[in-house]
């Protein structure tokens, strides 16, 4: 009579075999079973018929038993995830602006730089310097190496006034990507449910770290020239919020770009309330007919926390960003910065180091301010004269991007899908209002590939408008 | 008279001017700033006395008015801060493991393999051959390169049974190292406030992101062979936890390792609760004795979520990891991992892929196998001869570390910091623990620097224990 354990064990053992076998592979003969195992040839019987039924094994008369080839189509039913997992939070969905195009696609959608506008050389040379130190097999401090430390540090303190201490090496934590940053900032200076200010609209990745984060956004309008001050101050009573999230300096979407006064009332704004700036300045490197002046470098108080990224302007692959602050506000950042990440990679902080302190940096920089100049000309030019329902109301002084206003009553979420239906990616404005839409509006970047595309481009987007007037 | 609100005005233009020069450097005389602001000589004099207030400029009788050397020295009250941050969660500290050491300590205490163990030669050809291909210049997707997904997917189905379909390229999410992995999945499977199981002791860098996520830790005794699956189940039930973290091999820091009887009782039961299993195959490279067999190739309906970092085998410098999970939990996972990183370098993505694609790879880890063999033996032969009171409870069949069990009513910090007085680096047990300790114990990872100095580091902990017993 067979036993039922031995068999078990002997499926088991023969499970093991049989997972790094081929297929096809032939199973040892019964007999060679019935010895090694020490059982009856019933119980062998047994257990070559469960691994039959298991589909693992199959018999060929007057051959033997051989392994099946592997079945892999069968239909997996993930149900029971969805009590395990619970009610979804409610997270923005990746932007239209993260998607590859083909490339026989005008892009005007994306986030990015084209190559054409990045220091090459530079990233090349560097990436194989630091094939040759040490870098590439040592771990990097946790809040980031000490001379790139300093030189973010330095960077801001350059714009310090007089009667400002500047930021030191110490109040820097370097980061994994500017999103990275966003994340913790929300994380750890406000926290899941707490109110977090935001202008509206604003980058949609601060709005979807926000959403990662459990925070409670509460927009505030946001014209060419920043937030109203008094509308920041009512925002701040009324919510008790402790934190404003801003890009002083060419925001994405809309480009703007505030004034000294302007941000001088909204550094008092926030000193009143007792509250953090999260100042986002992520085209530092990116001005045109202005320079980004952060208001980090005029705030010793320990207000504003301030992000920075070079991953824009150096390169996509050298995710390398810094968040600078001072006091408690520090050390919670770099608490939650290591629980998720731990430390960056040495070698993309050195590449990131080596680049911006090499000479032909500032070159470089110099070539693209004029770069960025005439590609946003000549997509203005080419939208003024092939789509003139779309109108861009404030020419950006710096960035990447045209913030477009579409006519009234239009879907920007539609107009996007016929532009790409006819060849040409934008962005949807809505992915960038935490709220209500003020208007219906694109985001045109003109840092892509092939500018001499922009006359194309602007002539179907043109098409597309007058279409939908005609509805 | 004096116009207040023009002195504010030059005050303002003034102070900008300041901020760029250098200290020492002359004002222009006031009869230039009247003529330039078109105000009164006395609206002038009071917007310099205002500078002057400020500490921004100094007046030198007879020579002219001149910008003030930068003081730094104000001592900042950061207090504000605190009532904005709120109460502080409770995170646990940095682990000593993550401590840099000075190089005439014998270091224990790293949780990093030193960099003869790494393939030096691999790594460095890798980074010079990116170099000169478009990865440095170009954006990766949001869930990995490609080419890196399959190779993650073929190396876990490898051990797939036959009638387990194995995962695919599309189940694999990259990731900027696996802290982020650990953080992403509390948050994404987990949630706040919601109970996860995890083993008593386990990684400090789980306990960290667990306090992070803000998920409720529920810790589950484990032993040499993993935990109890009674235990298990009753955890499950009591707490109606859907997850359970655990190392099925090689477990930082004990060393354990699952036998396939275990792992399939902990499949069965995680099953059963629809829960799932968040793997961490952190060692699956130093297998010594045994290799890894990852449940996750054992289990095709979703419980499993598997995570696989290649940091620690190829090098600190390369922060690459993945996590393998099918169905509705991928892409929660993917969303968070996107709002926390968006995306990872892909140079260090192509990095990774060539070296564990390069035939040497295979010969370095056969290499490696016989290093940590040797290490191992060679410090537990040294703890054994000069550290009786140290007893490693069992020898770990893979792995970096010794588990060692210190005499009771001894406390792991005080004998790590007289250990470290005495020049050897240990890390205490204590942070390994989710709760109480189950004993007194210290981790001792044996793939440090200088293995040469094994028996002087026992020696030192054998005296040092030898002198706590005394006490």
């Amino acid at each position: 009579m067979a036993d039922s354990s031995s068999a078990d064990r002997i499926v088991a053992d023969l499970r093991t075999w049989i997972s790094s076998a081929a297929p096809g592979a032939q199973l040892p003969p019964s007999r060679t079973l019935v010895a090694r195992y020490g059982v009856s040839p019933v119980t062998v019987q047994r257990a070559l018929r469960t691994l039959s039924s298991l589909g693992l094994v199959e018999g060929r008369p007057g051959a033997g038993t051989f392994v099946r080839a592997r079945t892999v189509a069968r239909v997996q039913d993930y149900g029971w995830q969805t009590a395990a997992l619970g009610a979804p939070r409610s997270m923005p969905t990746l932007s239209a602006a993260m998607r590859a195009a083909p490339d026989d696609v005008i892009a005007l959608h994306s986030g990015y730089p084209d190559a054409e506008l990045l220091p090459g050389q530079l990233v090349r040379a560097a990436f194989a310097r630091a094939a040759r130190s040490d870098t590439v097999l040592s771990r990097s401090p946790a809040a980031g190496l000490p001379d790139l430390r300093a030189w973010f540090a330095a960077e801001l303190g350059a714009g310090a006034p007089a009667d400002i201490a500047p930021p030191a090496a110490a109040d820097v934590v370097v980061l994994p990507g500017s999103q990275g940053g966003l994340s913790a900032a929300f994380r750890a200076l406000v926290g899941p449910g707490r109110p977090l200010l935001i202008e509206s609209p604003t980058y949609w990745g601060a709005l979807l770290a926000a959403a990662q984060a459990g925070v409670q956004v509460v927009p505030v309008p946001s014209g060419s020239d920043g937030p109203d001050p008094e509308e920041l101050s009512r925002a701040f009573a009324q919510t008790g919020a402790r934190a404003f999230y801003a890009q002083p300096a060419f925001a994405n979407p809309t480009g703007a770009y505030w004034s000294r006064q302007r941000a001088d009332q909204v550094l008092a704004t926030v000193r009143r309330h007792g509250a953090f700036l999260i100042e986002d300045d992520w085209a530092h490197d990116f001005g045109i007919a202005a320079d980004p002046e952060p208001l980090a470098a005029r705030d010793d108080g320990g207000h504003v926390v301030y992000l920075r990224s070079l991953t824009k302007s150096v390169s996509p692959a050298v995710r390398v960003a810094a968040v600078i602050a001072r006091g408690p506000a520090r050390e919670r950042l770099l608490s939650d910065v290591q629980a998720s990440s731990t430390y960056v990679s040495g070698v993309l902080q050195s590449v990131a180091l080596d680049v911006v302190t090499q000479p032909a940096w500032r070159t470089h920089r110099r070539h693209l301010r004029g770069q960025l100049a005439a590609r946003r000309d000549l997509l203005l030019e080419a939208l003024r004269e092939h789509a003139p329902l779309a109108r861009v109301e404030a020419v950006p002084k710096g960035g990447l991007n045209l913030w477009v206003r579409l006519p009234d009553n239009t879907d920007p979420a539609v107009v996007a899908r016929d532009c790409e239906a006819a060849g040409v990616r934008v962005a949807p404005g809505n992915e960038w209002f935490p709220a209500e839409q003020a208007g219906a509006y694109l985001r045109l970047n003109y840092s892509g590939p092939d500018p001499g595309a922009f006359g194309e481009g602007a002539r179907i987007i043109g098409r597309v408008l007058e279409d939908h007037r005609g509805r």
